[in-house]
């Protein structure tokens, strides 16, 4: 059985180091928070006696041999950079429970036959750098290493240069780390666990993604002299089209999500109508083919609010990542080691993507989920009870072990 | 009659600091390239053999002495500060124009009766500081000094600051120069006169100015796992409400404006529901009643959107500023001159506001204006001929002799 409050203190913590006045964490991929906060849970994987790797996407692997290392690990792991506004738990806690995991193994001696592993992965959030779960994603030979470090964030500094001056840059070949079994545990980041008062979800695959920018080209002119049937306001058919475009959710409830994020407004002057907007769409959905036709609706949306020589819409592809469903075997594991551990568990999709729906590419991978306040995540406020904590590891713990066998 | 060609280059010259890529200036109040941009103009203004004052808020009077120094000035002037993409005329030929006028007074060894003043006035555009007008307003005791002097721009630096940095915190206390008359030249900046094929506008007044902030506040979430019923999207609401608001206007055509120029996203990623939105909203009437309707229809615009505990919507008041007449004489006056001059003219309201509206308060006051090309400003393609510029410099060059007496 795992020790909650040791998760718990280690937690609080990994929460001191970008620590938002809110209370929440602000660790942006590949920042020098993002380094601290790396720098403080790979000493604590060391003093666990773990042996420490990192490849070329700073993605970090740390090793607890089995009696049998010629088996592929059974691993868990996760992320440690967060959202601006971002929580204590997301993605932390996956890497802290598998840290916690290593050291109840270590108190009581325990060796499995096979290696065990526990993995941070680069940049999941995608908010500094798009693609979004980029190191697990470069891992899975979903995206390429070259695309990879060359994205760039909003000022123009690279993956690249961002691994190079956080000493992140490692030299493990992409992919040469492979995984007999990947668990990853989470926050769910939605209300349902919560709502029903159960502990653990036992997480079956995950909704799709895709991503676009719009662009929404007008003409800038002055405020005060332009009269109104002159104008090509950015802005107005910006509004219109948000509008719009959240619409394109409604036909498709319960689960068909969109969200648009990201706006910047050009030149954002009080006295200017504005000449252009870009901004953000986030489309989810379970089902491949309901993610087709919101995109066809997002497409022909655009199509209809762009006026050439007027003000003109356009419509970028950013990422797509196909709704994905987890290794059922291991999943049934999950179910299995909550029934012997006496918690209650329901089976849950998860609405965010996670680095274990790229590792799902390449390894058997399943998800553990703990319920969090309200649903809320993203948000400083984000919180989560010790209790669900533990009880979330301790079936970490015994899926591992079964996994790996003792 | 003035030198076209030499007000065509200084006006180039004076192009060549802070231009941009589309062939335009970015010349932010009291930046470096605003100093720069007033290093050179103050340099021209010593070269015509002008005396040079700075006041506390850093506004420059350039004095040409008269035979009754006695007399209160005859002035014209305008500003040197630029939109984020401005133009090359939006204010700089209000100065340019009082430039050329001195130059050939001094070809031709002419002094006037009264002396004579161009004045260039510090952050006119507003976009960089709030309030709009910055200087003429302290000047004319609208602004408070205090106020000015700790205004601060997005990143927090100050008008007390910047003037110190930029050297022109000067030791003029404010207001102490006062004038006989004041009259700027300057781009019509709307479409009118271009249409209509006339070289010059005698302005007989502005059209009154509201500006305030909207704030919107709802909860940042998780985009992927938060189902649509569970959201307080802050962007959801900004898009319904901009296009209400947008729509204000629409009852008071043709002289309602209105615009949404300013628009701020947080925590601005791609995969979180909004959190905040704050927007600029600028009102425009030439009717003080009609402006008084507007600003009403905006507060139940934002009262009705405001829902507590949902998603709230806050209205804050930035500036305003009454429509304002012109000296009746002083216009006549210009009419005259083109008249003289064989210049065709109409009059014509500004939509934009100008220093001219505020020392209309403590001087006689009223301006010219000339086309630019497609009605287009605050946009970098902001143009004008060469023929109109002069035109209108040789209305001022007038209507400053006949002001001040030769
Ligand atoms: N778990 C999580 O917050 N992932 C971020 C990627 C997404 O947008 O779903
Ligand atoms: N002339 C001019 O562009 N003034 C800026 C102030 C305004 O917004 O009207």
């Amino acid at each position: 059985r795992i020790d909650g409050q040791r998760l718990w203190r280690s937690l609080m913590d990994l929460a001191e180091i970008g620590a938002t006045p809110k209370g929440g964490n602000c660790r942006l991929a590949l920042t020098e928070e993002d380094r601290l906060g790396r720098e403080l849970v790979t000493g604590w994987l060391r003093d666990a006696g773990m042996t420490l790797g990192v490849d070329q996407m700073g993605n970090i692997f740390a090793r607890r041999a089995g009696r049998r290392d010629d088996l592929p690990p059974v691993a868990t792991g996760s992320h440690l950079d967060t959202q601006p506004t971002g929580g204590r738990f997301d993605g932390c806690y996956g890497v802290l429970a598998g840290l916690e995991v290593m050291r109840v193994l270590d108190h009581h001696g325990i060796t499995t036959e096979a290696p065990l592993e526990v993995v941070i992965w680069t940049n999941e959030e995608g908010c500094r750098f798009v693609p979004v779960m980029m190191g697990s994603g470069v891992h899975a030979g979903i995206i390429s290493l070259e695309d990879a470090l060359a994205a760039k964030d909003r000022d123009g500094d690279t993956v690249a240069a961002s691994l190079e001056r956080t000493g992140y840059a490692g030299d493990i070949p992409m992919g040469s780390r492979t995984f007999g079994a990947y668990i990853e545990s989470h926050i769910e980041q939605g209300p349902v666990l919560e709502a029903e008062g159960i502990a653990v979800g036992a997480v079956t695959g995950s909704l799709g993604l895709r991503w676009f920018d719009v662009v929404v080209t007008g003409q800038e002119a002055h405020a005060g002299p332009t009269p109104m049937p002159y104008r090509r306001d950015a802005l107005k058919r910006a509004a219109e089209l948000i509008g719009d475009i959240l619409a394109l959710a409604d036909p498709h409830q319960p689960h068909g999500r969109v969200t648009c994020g990201e706006f910047e407004l050009y030149p954002n002057s009080r006295n200017v109508i504005p000449g252009r907007v870009t901004f953000s769409v986030d489309l989810r959905h379970l089902e491949s083919s309901t993610l087709e036709q919101m995109e066809q609706a997002l497409r022909d949306t655009c199509a209809r609010h762009d006026e050439p020589g007027k003000v003109t819409v356009e419509l970028r592809d950013i990422q797509r990542v196909p709704p994905t469903p987890f290794d059922a075997n291991l999943v049934n594991l999950i179910r299995t080691s909550s029934d012997t551990l006496g918690i209650a568990y329901r089976d849950i999709e998860t609405g965010a993507g996670h680095d274990a729906v790229f590792i799902s590419r390449v390894a058997p991978t399943a998800m553990i989920f703990v319920p969090c306040e309200d649903g809320i995540s993203h948000n400083e406020s984000e919180n989560a009870t010790p209790e669900d904590l533990e009880a979330g590891a301790n079936v970490l713990l015994h899926t591992m072990l079964s996994k790996a066998g003792v």
